[in-house]
């Protein structure tokens, strides 16, 4: 059994890790940190998980978590996640993060866009951004492994086939997203006040959300060429789920069914993407719970426009569910052990 | 008083119709048709109604409810409103079409998208498209009023004043609509089912909704050369509420001050349309039950697009609201007579 | 016309008594107070007033607010109005109390059950009890209102006939309450937030609820003789509305018809008090935004109870609405004034 | 491998059996019949399947189904069941009906709560009630097992306790439920649409609902008296769950510590129902997608009377989980075996 830490734990993220790991058939929870509730019970805090995970949380020793561990999840807020990293290299031990610390080839991308020195760039450069889809060699052989952001995630998954195939116009892309409001986190606010974000929906960050740079990286060394995008997220009246819409000008005319046919060679195999039927857009509670990404696309005669909807989880394959399957890459598992599960419909 | 009629009053948009005229204090219900109900009290039907509206349903007898009335609300499904709207001209009395069915200038448009051969194409080329921001002369003497899709009212607000300024590259424009399901209408179906809507993001129509050419025939008119747009309709896990967040490549650089200086001017002295303030995005909350359409703008640098949200409720803006705004045009009153309240909040 | 102030305009009563006060035909808005906001203006902190309401939110300087102010408003925490209130009464101006320091005619219940000293027991004896439908008298002529919980409002109306008539049996009241979440407040808190609160149900304060004292004070008032009740209420997944379900055991067989009888002559006359038709059973979206309560009852033979439940929204009729209905009353003006809307539906 | 059939695979119901099973480590689904949708994959269907069930719809011939399965999930409405469980029976094999029709140990019962002769009542009086927790034996050697209602499966765990204990005075029992709207089903109609459920409370089927005689059945069984309830249902704007808050007035003076004690016993070593710490009531969200019961009580002095509140998931223990915990019974498996995840928080 694989001995898995969270640092952390209390989180949203952190709990869904310690959902899916306390499942897991090849892994164990060693640790929990918190810096809240230390010493609760995780059961206790979220009965959610009674009779099932019996751990008290601990303090964030570092030392003695990676100690007692085989594998790192780090949940914690970006800029915090370098020191436990270093650690964890030196010791030998992987490690996933959570956060976005170490998502960027450029350092300068992360302190441009997040407004804080990078302590570790160097670490950073040669961690492996963790989207198996496109990364999958990679990451089984790395030791730190980046795990994405969950705008990113969906983007990226509903555009890579298209620009990998080199279809897509220069500098015409946009990203529409929608996300439920777990993915502002646990910490109360009035953005996440049940009423302020109940019957509401609103853009925020527009034309400045640090996940935009995070997906040009992606969809950049997937054309091969420079992208700048236009991102928007949106805050939807719901717990999990993202839909990302995404448009953009197609070089040539091609007709839907190459396009599909696209879609279906690059995903051929994978287990958690799936290009749905012609015509059934995706619906996020189609993903709720589950690791999986849903798929469909239509190429519009009258405007010459690729539009292309992915819809994931944020929680899981946007976040816990993506590092689950990350430690399943770098310990030799199969990739679905302990995420093969359906969504929980309706 | 002004004797107002409802012909299909208990769909939603005719139940609004019912909620607004009952409280407006230049006009008074006069009689309100249903195929469904009909001879029930519609306080009875919809005890929001409660002690307020003493009103038994009538089977519709056009002629007799033109009859007993100066002003006419049609609220029937597109394809049915044109006896009723031929008959209510030839008697002289005014009338508020609410559907399709006189929305386009050109009939072969609405029988391309509606699949449905236009029965009175000339009364239709001279019915008078009813947004009051942009035809509010036109429309104090018009005796047939189309009102506005609520897709069409929220995007064409988001995107007049630029357009009218000839600040938008052609062809470059994407709407990406979010609606509550209330949109969808009362009739029960699996769409509409709270199991498969809640917790729940999903486009619909996509590069094939109605509404599309709807738009393009405003923003056309706007713009004075022709546009082709895309646009994609998604439905919310909400009740009430219209997001259009717009899309549109500039011409030239202008700064957001610029920008907004455009927007302030062409929405200067109007009652339901406001510009918020710089970095306060609508949400569709701030307009719940109110006729106003909040909007805002940024113009980003980094790709050269004006990005501009605007938020409605659609059932009152978006249809019944905007219905009363022409009624009070159409017999010379207050613009805002009968529409002067808050949203609910929250 | 009337000038009214808030103090603690700012929280979700504060704000409710904004929208309602501005669209008051006889009052105008003098000074709204606030500890978090001051300076601001209040339709940029809450644009849902956008282009209505154009003050700037003040600190609260008692002395000037009064002198301002024909009537004040307090919608302050518990244990901070009597400052307020002494001073208001000092200078003979009104105030409407719509916190819980003036609701009990004993003081040592009030120190009981909110665990804090009373520092003005005879200014509370003196207030009178705000639910216009038992003490209209009363009001007209007070100086002090003590306006009602919202959980008391919908219970005591929904027992208030049954219990005057003399039909129940003593100590066989069971009151079970759901409430929509602005009932907990604006403040942000891991209650209220959306990820705990969404797609979930809980009850709360279980048998230690400090409306219980409130409901027993009045149902013992109604009813001549002691009341002790069970009284649990529940945290409901939307943002407005309190249903209130009541149990009591019968003390005679007594035909649903008859006690139909008792509650319509009861509420004979009343505005915002309906018995809906039977097997109606009351649906909180009914009140939404509006002043009314709705109420059903049958008689169960199987059990010999009596089941009846009330409808209300809490904001409305359980607070900012009825606060207006008592400053109508304490004016001499249609107890409708500024109130006669219809709930919004959907 | 045990092959596992549904008939009725398409409603909510059925396709939480189809998750279940389609993850269940000793079982495979055999056959899935619907009417309405013969011949479709039920994963284009239900795309939350997407990747894992590749299995088409088949029309019901019972004949065949019952030859391909060592059991057979009936989830059809009430009063279709019979002809099933009849052949089901003769041919030896194991049957779990999640409809009311074996239910009752009385058909005059179940005759007059749901107006329809019952077609075998002998079959009905042998078949075994299946709730685990208080049938375990006679579940494991039973041939037709009846599924529980979804309230009476809360109700029933919150209340059974202290009825063997002998604590509870005879007929003063209420219980006040609160479901998700799914309990309704996935039939299109105007209780279950979004525009009426969001945002909404409401009671129905007061006094009159049919789950009440089967938890009086129950409550009998375990007091050894008869016991007459009042049950009220409640529509909450939620999918799932369904929290049942129950009173009782104790015999006696009982301290909560003791009260607690009684129910530790009674749920010592059950995997499904816990008790939670004191002052932690229950949350729905906690049983999200999960087969476990959480409950928590008190005592309450003032009133002597017992509350005691239960969460389970409406479509897991409220009916397809509780139905795969009665065939791992069936089989001798262990009782958690496919069912041992835990809840979707948040």
């Amino acid at each position: 059994m694989i001995k898995a830490s969270i640092i952390g734990a209390t989180g949203y993220t952190g709990v869904e890790l310690v959902r899916l790991l306390s499942c897991h058939p090849q892994a164990e929870l060693a640790m929990l940190t918190t810096r809240s509730y230390e010493g609760e019970h995780i059961e206790d805090l979220f009965p959610s998980l009674k009779g099932k995970v019996e751990i008290a949380c601990s303090p964030q020793d570092t030392a003695r978590v990676l100690k007692e561990s085989d594998v790192v999840f780090v949940a914690l807020p970006h800029g915090h996640s370098v020191p436990v990293v270093q650690e964890a290299v030196k010791q030998g031990k992987k490690v996933v993060d959570l956060g976005a610390d170490f998502r960027f080839r450029k350092a300068a991308t992360y302190e441009e866009w997040y407004q804080v020195k990078h302590e570790a760039p160097k670490l950073a450069a040669n961690a492996v951004y963790g989207l198996p889809e496109l990364y999958r060699e990679q990451i089984k052989n790395a030791s730190v492994v980046a795990n994405p952001g969950c705008y990113p995630t969906g983007s990226i998954l509903a555009l890579a086939p298209a620009l990998r195939a080199g279809l897509i116009e220069s500098n015409t892309i946009i990203i529409d997203a929608k996300s439920g409001v777990s993915g502002a986190g646990r910490k109360a606010s009035l953005v996440t006040h049940f009423g302020e974000a109940n019957e509401n929906v609103n853009p925020y960050g527009v034309a400045s959300h640090r996940h935009t740079p995070e997906i040009e990286q992606e969809l950049t060394a997937l054309a091969g060429e420079e992208f700048t995008i236009s991102f928007t997220p949106h805050l939807m009246p719901m717990t999990r789920g993202i839909l990302a819409t995404c448009y953009a000008t197609l070089k040539d005319e091609i007709s839907e069914e190459k396009l599909r046919q696209v879609y279906e060679e690059f995903y051929q195999g994978e287990s958690f993407v799936h290009l749905l039927q012609p015509g059934q857009w995706p619906h996020t509670k189609w993903v709720y719970g589950s690791n999986r990404c849903l798929i469909n696309l239509t190429a519009d005669r009258r405007t010459g426009r690729l539009v292309v909807c992915s819809a994931i989880d944020n929680l899981v394959k946007g976040a816990a569910g993506q590092a689950v399957q990350n430690m399943n890459l770098l310990f030799g598992l199969p990739e679905t052990s302990g995420l093969d599960f359906n969504a929980i419909y309706p």
